[in-house]
């Protein structure tokens, strides 16, 4: 087992998940499928599938929580991509959901990813320790209104104005690290980790869901519209603050690199299988999409 | 206790449950709280409430629970009226939320006003018994894609469509039917209701949905704006198809009052105190909003 292999099974899982559904409102389940199938990288399940993995072989055990953070995420795309949020045609290389079923079943299709998320949350729990409601609470609160949501909210508002660096910072940790966090820590917890390197992990969370953000804003302007397969420079044309417009891209590349190495000590302190933890990190570093 | 009491706890339970927030996402509180406290009548939590009440006196006990199933009703409300659905600029008696806030703003209300249901439920089921779990299962699935947003697509996709009397049935169940089932059945859950008895709220569940939805299509063109505090005759403008355009409202007023009558005949097959719930049954025949 490797992150390919745990890739190619995240990517089976959700690819099969909507299967067979029939009735009134297959359509849902089109529309839903489109975007969580739609190439991405699934660097949240795999974060979680790695971070349960430092204490334990049986993936398969925690798979559904790796695929219902995926739906989270999927569901915060198709949203953020709607015409009153950033308008965005482009997706993944592909046009956007609201593109292909229309603007009131992307709508739903966000709507019913997030929700599908909780199902497979409350169902995994059943019958389950303490551990589990402990890490899919952690997940669904990462999401919420004080979580990416909040983060989400704040990049609404500061569309078009100049934000305090504290605001920025504020607005990143919670529109992208909360959820990337909350991976690493509900993989830690579902491993039941010992409670010190429990705090190890979040800590090494919150680096690496910074360096994810600072990464992705880098991207924006120096990506490629074809690698990336979405439109680059797009905060530039929403007018949006990011780190790029605070520090310029030099000191943004050398704070990535720093956080990466910072979260690469943080790993070598924890005793387990690390490999692949480690290679996710040092991947999404490199990255260029 | 009684239903006006339990009314004003859940009203006062929900208008505090945002108190207090400050941070630069703040806008996003004053936007779900503006919705949440718009004078709702509260029939979910009431009756998750009174089918609790038929086996306990506790009702502080099942109040979380209560409030979440209202925020995923009033979620469901802002983005029903979003411009890119019903586009409705008046919802009980109020602009509706993307008037006052914006559209994005609003469409992130409503994302966090369902995430935050399951927040409360992911906390109220740390501790507790496998019910606790079993309830908040039962109001996520009936929320979801095979929910009440599978309705939700149902009906944005037959606009202008003449659709068969199975499909109408189909749209209605899952659009309203499936959340009122669902607080009824949770109620009894939580509540530690003998299985047969479950079995029988269960098909209240089922008849008293379909009654509310039957009432809700003649109010909607008997209904008096300025009672209901919503426009009237918003179907018939956007061309749905509805259980008035498919029986005429006088076979509609007769099939409601028949499922009212069969609703008590199953309440009256129920050992415990049944009058909260009966008195409920009656008062949603009667209503004029």
């Amino acid at each position: 087992m490797n992150n390919k292999v745990l890739k190619e099974e995240v990517d089976k899982y959700l690819n099969e998940y909507f299967n067979g559904k029939t009735g009134y409102n297959k359509k849902i389940y089109e529309s839903m499928s489109y975007s969580l199938n739609a190439g991405g990288k699934r660097v949240r399940p795999l974060l979680l599938l790695a971070s349960y993995g430092i204490y334990n072989d049986n993936y398969e055990e925690v798979i559904d929580v790796a695929a219902a953070i995926e739906m989270i995420h999927t569901y915060s795309l198709i949203h953020d991509d709607l015409p009153c949020m950033d308008n965005d045609d482009l997706r993944r290389g592909r046009p956007t959901n609201h593109k292909v079923f229309g603007y009131s079943i992307a709508l739903l299709a966000g709507d019913g990813l997030l929700n599908e998320a909780m199902n497979i949350m409350f169902n995994y729990c059943t019958g389950k320790s303490e551990e589990a409601l402990k890490a899919c609470s952690i997940i669904s609160k990462a999401a919420s209104s004080n979580g990416m949501i909040g983060g989400q909210v704040v990049d609404i508002l500061s569309e078009g104005k100049k934000i305090s660096e504290d605001e920025l910072r504020y607005m990143h940790k919670k529109k992208t690290g909360e959820l990337i966090k909350a991976a690493i820590v509900s993989g830690a917890i579902l491993g039941k980790a010992p409670s010190h390197e429990l705090e190890l992990l979040a800590q090494y969370g919150d680096k690496l869901g910074l360096a994810f953000q600072i990464k992705d804003d880098i991207l924006d302007v120096v990506g490629d519209t074809k690698i990336m397969g979405k439109k680059s420079k797009s905060d530039l044309e929403n007018d949006k603050c990011t780190y790029v417009t605070l520090y310029g891209i030099d000191k943004c590349k050398a704070i990535c690199e720093e956080l990466t190495e910072d979260c690469i000590n943080i790993i070598d302190k924890i005793h387990g299988n690390t490999e692949y933890i480690k290679e996710i990190t040092e991947l999404l570093l490199k990255r260029k999409r």
